[in-house]
């Protein structure tokens, strides 16, 4: 009785352990993106058998596929594998503050297609998920599939519970609680659904696909309508005891400041957030202080939106300038305060007011100058993501790839 | 060859692993307090007959010892397993801003001897290192010795490079640059010496004795003459890209506030640590709006210290409270961001400041409550150290300990 209850434990264990090795395993084919056999028993400390049974699973179940061949040192050819992108294909949704942003790739993670849709801030709740819906059902049937859609990644802003698939809150959504978004498309597209943070799922696409590739340690600022932030430690997401980690955006960096959508005054994202930025020039269009944003918005002050004020500032128009340098200014601020926190090698400016004008960056960059330690400055890597406003997107596909992968 | 090669390597791995399970294995009963032996089996799922064997291992090595029986729930009697203390001692030694504490223990990390000198900022290198050395001095010839001083842990403030044993700076102390805090005293007391960052020490006392135990995730702030932070991620130490993760105090509460000793305005030192709160102290009895401080100090503004602050803050001295009502607010709001980031489940108050005085406690908790995101405050639980000032010095000989226990 004691023998067989310990060897259905050991049993348990050489099984999970295996799964472990072979997570690893394709972790590995799908960084290094081409590898041999040769490859694997080096970085695995695998004899040839072992590694040749793996390869021929691998290839049973068409994870890996051949991708040419390649000389040795020895002189021999080497076959080169690599992830089967045709395998499966996923999609991925980010719902922004502004957007949703629809792809679908392969398991390689090779983007096949996509969806924009703008939205309108103040959409009701009911709206914006049939938008979502419908960008998703365009998804699923997409000409450029390369196979079938096997599991959908979503992220909204604010909290979430990833155990139980609900998005919790967005204060940049109206009326936006507690929304069971893995129920509502599981039950929708009858595939399985994961749910993520916007700015824990764009960390993920710069952990893959950008920036932050082969790094164990770096901070993800997500600088948009709203403002969120990840941490990677140690190779992994710092989630936080209630899954709420990453709350720049309401760490006060102006005391007794302007209001903010949570209850308090003074947040970075009640003064530099796209929303933010957005109020202040409407305000200014209104007090006849924006001469410029009045004719390029008609007139419409309400209407106004932080990449109209890029536009301006583009131009040179001195008011929409230094709106963004002050927003830069106080967004570098309280960046610098998160990166003496944390001593991160590596921080990532990601989100929509990076990369549509270069004075946000710019002034970022010269406020976490100054206001970061010095020493802890000079360990930091400033590096702007080449995802633009896809990250999100991505991160969710990538996060419905771990459903083949393993844990992302 | 290539079998010697794999059978070589084979070994290295069961060597590596088998010193990884012993570490655990103790760990376990240093946490665990007592364990039977069929306590380790469940824990590590061994078999009898390698507990059996890892036990007298242990007792061979006078790692453990015997604490008695209990009865099992079969009715057997249990010999009881403990950590054997007099297996070895070990010092910790802390060099705060104002003090220097040296404690002795022994593998339990039970408290044998401690030695407490008052330090006045601003004292030559030299003298104080020859502080440190005796109180090092006094206490491996302690007569409350169990066993021999098998290695020594030494705690600065500010940067230190754990890995070559250099205090590479601490702005609180006039001219502490680069000393080679290992070189000097393994030198001195032909010992193995470990260095560590003040907050991060108290961090490893709270996760090993105090309020921190059992707990994966936890932050601790260290509210003193400097103010630091030390942050438990998944376990383990965040320590940063440069080992210098933590420094609360230099990010920035006050927007062009006071000039900081690290160069910026406005930092948390520069108005909530106790030098801060000295600081303008003598301001005010030089101004004249200090009565009863200055008749505290006889009148000598420049020697007025936080505990003098506080001492009139007790007494009634509306100046004096609001002094350190105004240091608990500023506190608070920079401990609110770090929260919003990191979301502990628990937050640890220690350090000088805090203990002695409710006040800025108390304003620290209101602050906090007043701006943390609201349910990133509903997970977090607020504690106040139980260890005292000793906290550094009880870490630093935790890390020393280390050298017979594995990584703490």
């Amino acid at each position: 009785m004691e023998i067989e209850k310990a060897s259905i434990l050991i049993g348990v264990q050489n099984t999970s352990r295996a799964a472990e090795k072979r997570r690893k395993v394709l972790a590995f084919i799908r960084e290094k993106g081409e590898i041999s056999r040769g490859d694997l028993a080096a970085a695995f400390s695998l004899d040839k058998k072992t590694v040749s049974n793996l390869v021929e699973e691998l290839f049973a179940e068409s994870l890996i596929a051949s991708a040419g061949f390649r000389d040795s040192s020895a002189g021999r050819r080497q076959e080169l594998l690599t992830l089967n992108g045709a395998h499966s294909n996923f999609i991925g949704i980010d719902l922004g503050g502004t957007h949703i942003i629809g792809v679908l790739t392969d398991l390689n993670c090779s983007l096949l297609d996509r969806v924009f849709f703008e939205i309108r801030p103040g959409l009701p709740v009911e709206i914006i998920l049939d938008q979502m819906k419908a960008i998703c059902r365009k998804l699923t049937t997409s000409e450029t599939a390369t196979a079938p859609v096997r599991c959908i990644g979503i992220c909204a802003p604010g909290f979430i519970n990833a155990a139980t698939g609900t998005s919790i809150m967005a204060e940049n959504i109206p009326g936006w609680q507690d929304v069971h978004l893995r129920e509502i498309f599981e039950k929708e597209f009858d595939r399985p659904v994961r749910i993520e943070d916007s700015s824990r799922a764009s960390a993920l696409a710069e952990k893959w696909l950008g920036e932050g590739r082969g790094r164990a340690d770096c901070m993800i600022a997500d600088l948009g309508y709203g403002i969120g932030m990840a941490i990677i430690v140690n190779g992994l997401l710092l989630r936080g005891a209630g899954n709420k980690a990453g709350e720049i955006g309401h760490t006060i960096v102006v005391p007794d400041g302007p209001p903010c959508t949570c209850g308090n005054f003074g947040c970075l994202e009640a003064v530099a957030s796209g929303r933010a930025i957005a109020r202040d020039a409407a305000a200014a269009i209104e007090a006849g202080r924006a001469e410029l944003l009045k004719g390029l918005t008609h007139g419409r002050a309400e209407s106004v939106t932080a990449q109209d004020v890029a536009i301006a500032a583009s131009m040179g128009d001195p008011f929409a300038t230094d709106l963004l340098r002050s927003a830069g200014e106080c967004a570098g601020r309280a960046l610098a305060n998160a990166v003496n926190i944390v001593n991160p090698s590596i921080l990532i400016l990601g989100g929509g007011l990076i990369g549509t004008n270069r004075i946000i960056e710019e002034s970022v960059a010269r406020s976490l100058a100054a206001h970061c330690m010095r020493g802890i400055f000079e360990d930091l890597e400033l590096r702007v993501s080449k995802l633009g406003i896809d990250g999100s997107a991505l991160g969710c596909s990538i996060l419905a790839a771990a459903e083949v992968l393993g844990p992302a």
